[in-house]
């Protein structure tokens, strides 16, 4: 068990799919992030979640597991995954804290 | 010279600096975004940014550059860039086609 | 739990050390690595390690937390995981796939 | 132009290709890398390749533009680029460096 929270931004890429487009698969993880109690928001180059370290791992991991289920047999993910222990920090408040410098 | 549209978004770290908060070195790069006539958008976890690949590769290159004079003597950045012929896509299509399917 | 075997290949940086220089560091996430019992590979810009889903993930989780207890206040990681249906496939057998097409 | 010398580390990924194995793209990567001139190195989760921004950021962007012409419509990449203006260090000595650390 790993005691840290974390903030992880991924990105899931289905490989060996017909198609080039793999928003169909996006929408279904989309809706196993609705389903986990996790904050998370998704933007156009992956979704962010934050959480307990091996809850969002573990979440990841669900969404590697869902993309199988539904035929695909390669999925590569890349995550960037930050943790800190000076201060409690929700990924909302990172964009908030440069909007504030930008605006001094 | 690469003849090709591409979206790229990138996480920038500046390493060896004395406090583990950095949000001015990105306020920074966002300047920087902003004088670079490129579409872009920030989140918490990087700033996307499209456009033709050697404009986006050099401005990801200057971001580099400008943490340097800052006087951060390393910097070590994550990027996903993709590329596709089949269509045009902008960046924020991405997430409008996953939303359109979640509504369905 | 995650019923996945994984590769992941991790790029782990302390934020707001003193020093731009962390193989120090990088050094102590190997001795890690040595003890976990998974393979693994060290390589310029990273560590690969393969296993089981949720013992991958913990160790990664092991490296933030050992990093941290060493007086790193922040610690962001690079994942790249990749998992696969169709066959076994250890992470040497990746490159000598390609080195075999190579030769041909 | 950018005025620095980089490490990149690149995971190349074509995306709506038949088939999950994609070795006979690398290949093809590899095959170019050797021809740029640049000094690079081919692990089982990415090639490093070091020199001048320019010019690894446009052999990145060949890399796209070569999977394209072998009719892969869509390629998605993950690039770990770093820049250090406190010493030179190539590829190598990282590595170097930290295995030295681990013998004393």
């Amino acid at each position: 068990m790993v005691d840290l929270k974390c903030n992880a931004d991924f990105c899931l890429i289905p490989m060996g799919t017909e198609s080039p487009s793999v928003s169909n698969y996006i929408a279904e993880v989309q809706v196993l992030m609705h389903g986990s109690g996790l904050k998370y928001s998704m933007h156009s180059a992956g979704t962010t979640v934050e959480g307990p370290w091996d809850q969002v791992m573990e979440l990841i991991g669900k969404a590697h597991e869902l993309m199988h289920k539904l035929g695909v047999q390669r999925v590569q993910t890349d995550v960037r995954i930050g943790t800190r222990v000076d201060k409690k920090q929700s990924f909302e408040d990172k964009v908030t804290a440069v909007e504030k410098i930008l605006k001094e």
